[in-house]
């Protein structure tokens, strides 16, 4: 079984011979490989940059034994063709934060196969490439919340305390500012897929913060929106949601073809929740891959026995992977997933 | 009912009027009374001043409507009494980070009441001025866990890569440290009884980060041996773990008296799982205090429905609050309590 045919096969829930397996910001600073391609280059000019961009893409392949390719980029990327002013210090930082509906109206609303080509050259050229290899690519976007966090708070925030207020005192104008990207977000994932995107996988890092009543009201109908509007038949859709325990029946609810989920919580009865409806994506601590090869193995097996109550499995990380992680804690892993083969 | 009735029947399960009410982190920044106290005082300088503390501890009773008293400190306070040298830049700063079993066996043991006389001074003046007032004492300690994620990372950390990787690589030193803090933790609660204090709680901050495997085998001891050992008889003990939603049950399974939780799980649910054999603390949104009157008071009537399941319920926010809150949300919220009792 090629490696495209079992990352689709799993996102789909068809029989496959194990999981397939990557990792969650699997080209980044942990490898001295990537520091080397980035030296000296500002984080968002690296994004522009398509030869860059697409060499650490495929950096894990080889390097640690992934599975599948995600491009290089930043959920930010298609943001700031919105006539966003942003800056990576490292974390996002917006100018001016968005915070009235005035604010809102002003964003402008390119296709975003113009306002971000490069985007779709790396895809195509990294699509080109795996070909050869039968690899599957993913695309990815982040989700209208996760973004709206960033774009009202004006930078990243333990609470995001800022944008709960616009919840809670302005409604409307989140509620048109969630639109606004939930749009620009079904149009970025498209034409990832036009562009030669396998599956693709939408970020949403904060709406964990929520109550299950308030991810009810706020995430739910962008989830929804996004999952109903995406050219699934061409690329299943994959919805991660940092420290999602509590909203896990809300994610499968959005219907998307995959949950990816964290690892603070019952990996097991996620994985009986999903059932025949979802596949699950996850689900071991990054900071794991400090461990020994023996431990990372036993925890490996652990998850994938876990994931078959599931329709299927991708192994993943329950978070992106770590600037401090070992490279051979992250071959370890993936090793223990092509172990789980042969039992 | 008087105050200290009704809260500490609430913590024991025995029939009340309506839940009691209290916030974590009352007393502070979100008031300009406490900032005018604090103003120009380094904050372990405050912690130690017990005019000042003991000032500030009261202030909730009249500027917010509270309905138990916690004593103004800090977790680290009986820290630094075991020799360790920290600072607050806000956050705790270690100067030498825990990383061997060298440094674990150089922690000085002291009798708190002989390293931290003042804490048990703050304690009985406090008690003697609450008295008169029929509102109940709370005393408090950061849970060994979590003051072992910022010994040994030294600061606070989103991951606490390098804690996570002790436990991994090095667990005779994780656990040797975690043993100390946990008899240290026993000493210090119970001379907190002994000076008044009519319960206590115990805050595992990051105890949420681990999966329910390593919480089980990490952090469940540790809140076993306290809740074995405090003088319950006295006082009963509230355990909170933040972001904790997937480890209830191993927050039940310590065996403590009440349970607090923060607000990012199914609250009817945990409570269920509670059932008669603990009461349950929580759980509002911190950031919902920026909400209306009418939206707090909302939420505040579908928060103790769903703590009905539990055998006593306190209410309570499911973390500290911001210093961004607005005093006038926090009134609301325990005149909401208040209104409970005519339905």
């Amino acid at each position: 079984m090629n490696r495209t045919d079992r990352f689709l096969r799993a996102c789909r829930g068809e029989p496959v011979d194990r999981p397939p397996v990557w990792l969650m910001r699997q080209a980044g600073r942990y490898l001295p490989e990537y520091r080397r391609v980035r030296e000296g280059v500002a984080f968002l000019e690296m994004c522009r940059d398509v030869d860059r961009a697409v060499e650490v893409s495929l950096q894990p392949l080889e390097l640690v034994g992934s599975e599948a390719v995600i491009f290089f980029s930043d959920i930010f990327v298609p943001v700031a063709g919105m006539g966003v002013d942003l800056d990576f210090r490292p974390g996002p930082v917006v100018a001016d934060p968005i915070r009235s509906l005035d604010a809102v109206e002003k964003l402008s609303d390119p296709d975003p196969r113009e306002s971000v080509p490069f985007v779709f050259e790396i895809l195509r050229n990294l699509r080109a490439e795996l070909e050869k290899h039968e690899v599957p690519l993913l695309g990815f976007a982040g989700a209208p919340f996760t973004l709206a966090c960033y774009l009202v708070e004006g930078h990243g925030s333990r609470h995001f305390s800022v944008l709960k207020r616009m919840m809670y005192r302005e409604p409307a104008v989140l509620r048109e500012l969630l639109g606004r990207l939930t749009d620009m977000t079904v149009a970025y994932l498209n034409a990832q897929i036009e562009a030669g995107a396998q599956a693709v996988q939408l970020f949403d890092t904060w709406a964990g913060l929520l109550t299950p009543e308030d991810y009810r009201a706020w995430v739910l109908p962008c989830h929804q929106r996004i999952a109903a509007a995406v050219d699934r038949e061409r690329a299943p859709l994959i919805l991660y949601v940092q420290a999602g325990g509590h909203v896990v029946d809300g994610m499968i609810e959005a219907g998307p073809d995959v949950i990816s989920l964290d690892w603070r919580l019952d990996f097991a009865e996620a994985a009986r929740r999903a059932g025949s409806r979802v596949s699950v994506q996850g689900n071991l601590d990054p900071t794991a891959l400090h461990a020994s090869r023996e431990e990372i193995f036993r925890r490996v097996r652990g998850i994938a026995e876990a994931g078959k109550a599931a329709r299927g499995h991708v192994l993943n990380l329950g978070h992106g992977c770590h600037p401090d992680t070992p490279a051979d804690g992250v071959r370890a892993f993936t090793d223990a997933a092509r172990a789980l083969a042969t039992g």
